[in-house]
């Protein structure tokens, strides 16, 4: 299986709802640095497994919509703790959305997975990887 | 599959037995950067795998038996080369261990698979993954 | 010049003021990862700059005062950008009276300089180096 | 599964046919930082994967045959575009040749998949993982 | 002394004149991840360095001029070694200048130092430090 | 002030004398990534700082004096604590000799300093600089 993974970040503000949670019940914040892997059986024509710059650019649309914004006031998150497993799925979904409707370029329909990683600090990080079911 | 993956530090001491192992056949030591993680195909009511901070201390805590110690003189690794290969599967089996008893808290008992990663310089490393069977 | 440097993170929300920091006005947040360098002419007698534990358990307790905080409600704060730049300086105030006053352990009083780094992503860092007058 | 895996670079120039491609179909070049992972179900009676300085020779080797060229120039590679994903094959099947004619020493035999990952900059890599068949 | 610092990567081919670089007389290629870091004695108003949105802006249009490119028939680099030593005061040069045109922002006049390191692999880099003079 | 700066590893095992050092009292180990930059206020006629290439095999010849050791057996380290600082110094000292010797080529002569860093964990470093008195 081959893949290319690449790189963003994004700022956010949240809180969580929990003991479990301790002092991360607090409203603090979070730099996520955010890797996304498309992985595929075959390269395309070109050798590739999609298009690199429409993939960094494609992730930078799907982060625009939550960086520099504080998440508990995302609609969208209502009634969730977005910890860092729960944005790597939110991450996951868009980008498989992405690359079903031909967003990353000639390469697209043909990934077949898809992992989203996300680095809270140096000592933590969470991913979720998946099939990009048709 | 979500991940979650936390990192810890220990510094020992040993040596190798075997004319393949070299000039590592004499006593030296090493720096392992380990990282462990915890993967499961849904999150918990809280939204997480584990619970970060749980997983954090148990990892320590496993880790405690051997850090700043000469590996050598440890009697469960008698007769063994603890190879970073071979330590990688001692932290596994003894988190799989853990979450089985449920020392990561309410998540515990789904963690489906660990993979333990040990880093022993910037130029090599090992890693054991498998599955937590109950 | 001898150095040691220790390594920690926090995780804050905050906001800034002024239409120079475009979408970073609104409350969003950060991990930084905090490095911070002791530096001295010679070493103690016991051949280190100071102590390393004592070094990483200030620094902690430095952050604590910080650390799943909202920045824009401390009230030390108040009127100011708390700016990587700023943050880099609140550290390195709070570590110089820390190794005037003893608390990083015998070594403490030789301390000449110290460095704060806080890497803010993987694509920017800031840092504040100054003397440790007496 | 355990895994052992060894880091090496190469620095190489190459251009790419293709409008996909934008200002890389220029002559340009690259350092790659190649990570090359082998994997077996059981440690030898060493308790290895593979001798660890066997697989660093092997790598370096390997890499030798195009570091500090012009990649456009080698007939192997011609009418084809060597993109990262497209070397990362290339370097997995120089090492399963390797393994299976025993150059990593005593564990070669065993070895079941090997990873290459090739890091193109900060914020992008690819790879390609694969069984090493019989 | 306060810093701020950004990084970006180029791309790029070239090849080295004299026996001291062996291999590398032949035309091959790097990654360069760029850092730059702008010191000053103090924050300017708003509590920063210098804007690092205008800092990360001008440090792409620097290294926008050789990206992509074999620096072998970049005219300004005739007879020159564009070791990466060299290419660190080309862009500490670069970067010298945009910072007394202003091109930094507010904080642009203000700004002492200069610091630029082009990391070529994982194992080496280079940097050029400097002050900006008036 | 230009630099270069080249990378290598050593695996070691020692331990400490006094209760300053608490576990590491011990008989453990370490791994120390060390980094050394040399610098120089203009390139030699190649370009260069020094010969890259000359630089890493110095290196390489004064970290092979200690590597794989147990540091309390060799005989200039006797009565000594071996600290990440300690060993900094030792290595800058082996350096500025083999600088003064002529050991790192053409460039030799002009080197105006040295900085040794020893990277002992993720969250622990040290480092020595100093001028290369002729």
């Amino acid at each position: 299986m081959y893949a290319i993974e690449v790189r963003e970040h994004i700022m956010i503000a949240h809180s969580f709802k929990g003991a479990l949670f301790g002092p991360a019940q607090a409203l603090h914040g979070a730099t996520f640095v955010v890797d996304v892997a498309f992985m595929r059986e075959e390269l395309t024509q070109d050798g590739v497994v999609v298009d690199i710059a429409r993939a960094h650019n494609t992730l930078k649309a799907v982060l625009g919509r939550i960086n520099y914004r504080n998440l508990d006031e995302i609609p969208d998150f209502k009634g969730k703790n977005t910890t860092t497993e729960f944005l790597c799925k939110f991450v996951f979904d868009a980008m498989t959305t992405a690359a079903r409707e031909g967003a990353l370029g000639p390469g697209s329909a043909g990934v077949a997975r898809i992992k989203v990683t996300l680095h809270e600090s140096h000592v933590a990080r969470a991913w979720y990887e998946g099939a990009v079911r048709g």
